[in-house]
């Protein structure tokens, strides 16, 4: 019998005091308590009522699903059955599948959003005034850091997994070679599920114990809920993303992979990061003839990844890929199968508050919406005013790459990208480096050395007034949006200052 | 501008303010940015500084470079050049090799010790009454335990890592096909990571980034240190682990798989752990025959990985290894090449505070020093009292497995392994189902079932007690171990209540 007393120091050494006995013991084999003793819960309402959740407290969710997603929809029309008032909802992002949140906010059931974006019905619908409180919007980077300082603190996060087994060991597509759904990584999902205080999974295809390797492992869930429908594969994931056959977007393309060489960011080891819209996807084209004519590789290619560079990676021109969110099944496919696509967290990818990843990146590829002389970019709200995009991780890369390109058309039909003004700073136009657009290039004056090397290369450089006078010449002067005085959403910077402020659209005859 | 005051709900929102700014745009390439601006430090005195470490701190190593570690003693060596005093030393375990500790004891720079064992002249010292503050024994699930729950607060971790590149992603290998030092899983040092304050990494190695996949991510790291050496590589590795050849050992390994089959535990799906001791290890090749024969295979094989569980792996017998501890170069070379040979955490492990793959286990097979009657282990102590152990895994693995199987000889030399009393409680005897001897097989009599279907198997069965007489028939009873009152050393239940407890040996002529 230990005796307490006599321990030396027990002050410094155990507060917990004498062995009381061990848990009785599970004799079962490892494969009935898969069965028996699991973390399954019988209902998703049960799963919830165990987390203690509570009126006013906050819900997370991931967007791996994109707009084929049906995990957030069920979530919170539990969340209302069972009389949940006051909630806020923190989302990686939204799409425009979540028009359904319309009626929980009229209801009280939400009454606060934090996202990366917005997109579809709920966005017109913020736009015109639906909140009280002002939606958050965050960047990638921004979101994990709010997360891991407890700025964002989660109660409890809901997080769709298209595998899992009976302990909680998810990831984003099945090793068991099913037709089950697939969604690639589930990097945003897992800071939600290391800082969440409680964590449920909810999948449509629970797998044999253990699910190695995992995406989020079996110690940071508490919860899982089996359920037949997660999602819609059409929407979660398009087949394989195409190169584009728009002669604008690829002359852009072309034009900023110039770009990249020239200002000397194209060498034997270099690091990048593609966007997936059309003209940064077809800048990865270009590039790729390039590394082939010179014989130079990429070290590593980061962030949302699509099968170009998965492909590039497979052909040995690229030796690791960092992997936030696949963007289509041929990434999905090759972040199953090769050992060195290699998934991370959104900590991991773009938090200011650690050592991330876009701090590591020679050059990035953006697109824009709008682009204003002071080379700010909006990248979130139409020329309408009204929401309709998703800030990402675009400021995120802008200030960690050491060359940020952001590519665009001049004009999009009547509307200039190019103005005085973006109607929404997104992107501070301090880290934007060079814009591409199919009519002309313009490089940020503080970065004269850049502009430089452009023009001993034979790239014509104007600068961004030249370009708005081009675009504004093409299509006129746009008239300015009215808005009202009423914020409706609040754009944060990185660090969780306050960037920009969203205001309600003013559709009063004029 | 931002007006904050029109920003409606803005407590709710943010507490950081209008946006300030954006960092200084970094436009090195990223190849010069490794070089110009990482983590790595001048020396290791200048990264313990930034640290802040104080005098009474607690500093914590890992024990993956076994007897073949430099890094500790040079750790310590600096900080007693420094004149820190009253540090607490937390190390995952400590080996032979780490002898030097003695004179930082004896000088007052380390007052107190945690580890999972001790070995050589450290333990016989702090056996024979070196210490004021008694030695705190953990097992890794305890430790894991402790660390998360703050209970052991880790104020400096030196992990040292055979790669690393300049932001911190290290691994307990390089991926480069160098010939550097390797150690396979860095599993324990994982823990550590996660939750110290600060932590050091020191390397050999510096390699490019991204050192993916990695055992630890960089934004687990603030500093590094390169140095010219981390340790011996034969100390850290032996070659492959041979197969007993030892009779005796044979026996009690094919009685152990015999009593594994028949019990119920070995059937398609099932899932494993071995120790590394010869018996437990040579168990290993009897199940592998079973398995062949009956055309079965085993789901997981966890925890400490020899270079037999790897083949089996490769073999097809073994879907997923889950390796928290690689013991030889095979199983090394096995992590490194096969994708479902995956990576552990200690507390993943074996943590009683989280879901821990532990407790999947069907069976594991655990060495042991001596046995008493109440079926309770001491692998910690000698037959003369004086520490020359290690817990490790063993209370974890043995609460956590439907079947844990403890086996060796029925006497070494001498010396009885099965007695009245353990001199040290390391396993609760109502843990502890089977053991297994070269002379005999006892069950505990609270699993009767099992004892039952061994006798149906045609395996007999002996009663603890007509074991321990037929030790005591050959080798008659041991004199008891002379001990003085004061307290040497404190053994942890892995619940980090106190189980037992260790006295300075009494040397006094009788």
């Amino acid at each position: 019998m230990v005796e307490l007393e006599k321990i030396p120091h027990l002050d410094e050494i155990s507060h917990h005091g004498v062995f009381q006995g061990v848990r009785p013991k599970n004799t079962a084999t490892f494969r009935q308590r898969t069965v028996a003793h699991n973390k399954l819960m019988p209902s998703l309402e049960e799963a919830i009522r165990r987390t203690g959740l509570k009126d006013g407290m906050t819900i997370s969710f991931h967007h791996h699903f994109r707009n084929g997603d049906h995990v957030l929809n069920m979530v919170v029309d539990t969340l209302a059955r069972m009389g949940y008032k006051n909630l806020t909802l923190a989302a990686s992002s939204l799409a425009a599948v979540h028009a359904p949140l319309i009626e929980h906010i009229k209801a009280g059931v939400i009454t606060h959003i934090e996202t990366s974006g917005l997109r579809g019905e709920l966005a017109e619908q913020v736009s015109r005034g639906l909140m009280d409180c002002p939606v958050v919007f965050r960047s990638h980077g921004g979101r994990a850091a709010a997360i891991s300082s407890g700025d964002l603190h989660i109660d409890v996060a809901f997080l769709g997994a298209p595998s899992c087994d009976p302990y909680g060991n998810a990831n984003g597509y099945s090793r068991d070679d099913d037709d089950s759904i697939a969604c690639g990584s589930l990097g945003y999902a897992r800071t939600d599920a290391k800082y969440a205080d409680n964590v449920i999974v909810i999948t449509s295809n629970v797998v044999n114990y253990p699910n190695a390797p995992w995406a989020i492992p079996e110690d940071d869930v508490d919860y899982i809920v089996k359920v037949d429908d997660i999602g819609d594969p059409k929407g979660i994931m398009s087949g394989a993303t195409r190169y584009t056959k728009n002669p604008k977007e690829l002359l852009i393309a072309e034009t900023a992979a110039n770009v990249i060489e020239a200002a000397g960011y194209l060498y034997d080891g270099f690091s990048m990061q593609m966007g997936s819209g059309g003209a940064s996807l077809a800048a990865a084209r270009f590039l790729r003839e390039k590394m082939l004519a010179q014989h130079i590789h990429c070290r590593f290619a980061l962030g949302g990844i699509t099968g170009q560079i998965a492909a590039m990676h497979e052909e040995g021109l690229i030796d690791r890929i960092l992997d936030v969110q696949s963007f289509d099944v041929d990434a999905a496919l090759s972040l199953k199968k090769n050992h060195f696509h290699h998934q991370i967290s959104a900590s991991y990818y773009a938090s200011p508050l650690a050592s991330a990843a876009v701090d590591q990146l020679d050059f990035v590829i953006l697109s824009a919406l709008e682009i204003d002389t002071d080379f700010n970019v909006n990248v979130l709200t139409g020329s309408d005013g009204v929401i309709r995009g998703a800030i990402g991780g675009h400021p995120d890369t802008a200030e960690g790459a050491s060359l940020s390109v952001v590519v665009g058309p001049l004009t999009r039909g009547r509307i200039p990208t190019i103005i005085d003004h973006v109607n929404t700073v997104v992107t501070p136009g301090a880290t934007v480096d060079v814009v591409v657009t199919d009519q002309g290039v313009a490089v940020n004056p503080n970065r004269p050395e850049v502009a430089q090397k452009l023009k001993k290369a034979g790239i014509r450089v104007y600068t961004i007034q030249q370009l708005k006078a081009k675009a504004e010449a093409l299509v006129g002067k746009p008239d300015p949006i009215r808005y009202l005085d009423r914020i409706v959403g609040v754009v944060m910077y990185r660090d969780n200052t306050i960037l920009d402020v969203i205001r309600q659209i003013d559709e009063t005859e004029a």
